[in-house]
């Protein structure tokens, strides 16, 4: 892009558009990247993205309400009237069209797709419309190149002049049989490489990947992404070809669900954005800090317990935070590793293995921990039977952990709930708890108070 | 892929390789994809999937051996003579080449290139290996289609037919002059609607985007994820092409990425697989325990101070893991917030409104907090004084908790060091140190004990 996005050069241009210099502003931008000018309009104040908006070309002006974030498009849309709807939805794929009415009223969507000018187009988006979302058919666009089987080469590149009017790019050609029915592809090399009388149907490859409209959009990125596909189609349960699916849908989707994880595994219940207000910030941050203080709760209650052995033992007191803390850690550890294989689908088919293989590890980690422990506090010099007992919490309260931190994702999978919400607060929480309940328990044991 | 994964599968081929059915077990897996059988390989023994390799046709040998993981690459690897790298590497792109020859010792990696008959192709991956890890450089690929701007759109055509021999498949036309400075790109689309007489200068996009040799790889993902673009040209720093990278190279490295980042907000220094050994995995997660250890025994140092006060106040320390939890929670979800803005590019210029957001985010999650905790307590029938002690603190550290929270990442950014270390344990033990001591602090103000 042409321009940095420094405050000044934002503010220099607020400025100018304020002064009525909003031709200049706009001829400035309208040789720009959709994606650099959505990025501008969305550190300007709304009503001034709304300008530019007025008189970005028609398509560019498309292109960029397709950049911009979820909220500036809904607000810049209010202003829309239905013909200018229209107008964008006339300048986008059937994909991004389906996605920007999706995003609308029912009654607006209605009244924009009934008097759209191309009503086979109109058809087309409804249907992506009724795709439930997260599905191939909800990322899916019906814009492709396709052709018969029985053609030659010279025939499939005249008639793929044809259609590519219709297509605002070529990402693959696929070959279908009189029904519509998907049999294969056809590389560009191929084609480039075989005499023009050759039959398609002996160069193309029969063997490629498809999915239905209802595969689940994780899915299809990771097929994607296995086979190294830029393009995949997608089809009806006959096998007939209703539309493609390209990487850079894929990659959002991928995108999305790997920010899904690491909001959870920070305690985040979704993704907080730079210009997020206070109280949207709190809305997101609140409910697991929530669960955090009432576990704070329980474990005073569980401390509460052992009250007279707290004034008889004061010292054992000092660990309690590092017991809880080395308890949460390795919690989220094991609970991040499952949640991990559980995503990637290398989670081995054998829990017990896994179990058992978790439970060695917790007890290698904890007697580490422990000796490490023991020698450090020796050298500082508390008692050792206070050393002794802690030791053997920890250890004991990391190897819970560990098989508790396996568990919960586990078990969270088999009830159909997202198994990341394990790696949050909620396992730390719980740790929390159960480690002081293990670690007093220990006490009572060994010094018998 | 027309196999399944199961262990009773698995079993069954093992039995049937021991029995001297290798061809026919490799006659199955000759129609399969290469990642279908890298998947199956991974769940054998070395010695059986070596075995099938042998078998295995020279092309979908070298792409097999591409898609296992790096370890059974080594593995495989290590049986074979120069002569079968040889083999592999003629089979494969230049990049892939490139990485495979990278894992290899030296004087192998040596041999093999001087050995190699295409002395091109040699020099190409020669040239290839020399570029840093993470760049835009390690990233590419040599092979691909490029057209002079002189050409008409009918010569283009004829040039696209000879170097379509050369590459595995055409991800993108460019357009170079006479010194193969990079000008632009053809679409398919254009190609396809264009009169065989237009010049190829008429035609071309030249507002495409390049990279150079160095750029960061994460900073190439950015800008394809950013312009959905397909594949990027490479360039060296006068504009000569140099070479391309796809798509799928990217996703790679995007999904590392989101992979470091949830490792480390998990307290693992990196990807835990499936079939890592128990020290591979103690190794894996050990060090951020020892964090939490040695912040665990600074927070006994911090009660040991406050060990008379506690006697005489036992109530208080019941409260002890709920602050420390807090603090840690609260601290974990403001890194995370900043390490997503800094790795999206989303960080606002502006540092200080920044933190005085954070400041009245930390400020209203810790009165409502409070208020929860005043109001559950009383219930649950905790002295007032304690209960007003609990909920004065807690306030404090959630806010400095936010604070520094965004402060660690800041500054680690800062120092050149990845900022997702800040979202581990480091944070949380922190917090935990500085949580208590600003409990016991006030708790000695209020009270006066």
């Amino acid at each position: 892009m042409s321009f940095e996005l420094t405050k000044s050069f934002v503010q220099e241009l607020e400025e100018r558009i304020e002064n009525g210099q909003i031709t200049e502003v706009v001829a400035q931008l309208q040789d720009e990247h959709a994606a650099d000018i959505a990025e501008l309009l969305e550190q300007l104040e709304v009503h001034h993205a709304a300008e530019i908006m007025n008189y970005l070309d028609d398509e560019l002006g498309a292109e960029t309400l397709m950049e911009v974030d979820e909220d500036l498009r809904a607000e810049l849309l209010k202003d829309y009237s239905n013909e200018e709807i229209e107008s964008v939805v006339d300048n986008l794929d059937s994909d991004d069209a389906a996605d920007i009415l999706g995003e609308l009223p029912e009654a607006t969507k209605r009244e924009v797709l009934n008097n759209m000018e191309d009503t086979e187009q109109a058809k087309k988006i409804a249907v992506l419309l009724s795709h439930a979302e997260d599905t191939a058919g909800s990322l899916m666009a019906t814009e492709l190149v396709k052709v018969q089987q029985t053609w030659s080469v010279m025939q499939c590149v005249r008639e793929m002049r044809r259609q590519a009017e219709n297509v605002e790019e070529v990402y693959a050609v696929y070959v279908v049989d009189e029904n519509d029915i998907l049999l294969g592809a056809l590389s560009l090399k191929k084609l480039l490489t075989t005499s023009t009388k050759t039959p398609v149907s002996e160069i193309f490859d029969d063997k490629i990947k498809s999915v239905t409209t209802v595969t689940d959009a994780e899915e299809v990125a990771q097929l994607m992404q296995k086979y190294n596909l830029y393009s995949m189609p997608v089809t009806d349960d006959l096998g007939k070809l209703l539309g493609r699916i390209t990487m850079d849908d894929v990659v959002d989707v991928i995108t999305e669900e790997a920010e899904k994880d690491y909001n959870l595994a920070s305690g985040l219940t979704e993704e907080v954005e730079d210009k997020d207000s206070v109280f949207t910030v709190t809305k997101i941050r609140l409910p697991w800090l929530l669960v955090g203080l009432f576990g704070g709760l329980a474990t005073a209650m569980v401390i509460g317990q052992n009250e007279s052995r707290i004034s008889a033992l004061p010292q054992l007191v000092f660990f309690m935070p590092l017991i809880a803390a080395m308890g949460g850690n390795v919690g989220v550890q094991s609970s991040a590793i499952v949640v991990r294989a559980l995503s990637n689908n290398t989670f081995g088919k054998n829990s017990l293995k896994r179990l058992s293989k978790e439970f060695t590890v917790g007890l290698v980690n904890g007697l580490i921990c422990a000796l490490v422990l023991f020698g450090v506090g020796s050298i500082i010099g508390y008692e050792t039977n206070i050393l002794l007992t802690v030791s053997i919490a920890l250890v004991s309260v990391v190897m819970f952990a560990s098989l508790f931190g396996t568990l919960v994702p586990l078990t969270l999978d088999k009830m159909k709930i997202d198994p990341a919400v394990a790696t949050g607060p909620f396992v730390t929480t719980s740790n929390d708890v159960v480690s002081l309940f293990i670690y007093f328990y220990i006490g009572r044991l060994l010094i018998g108070f």
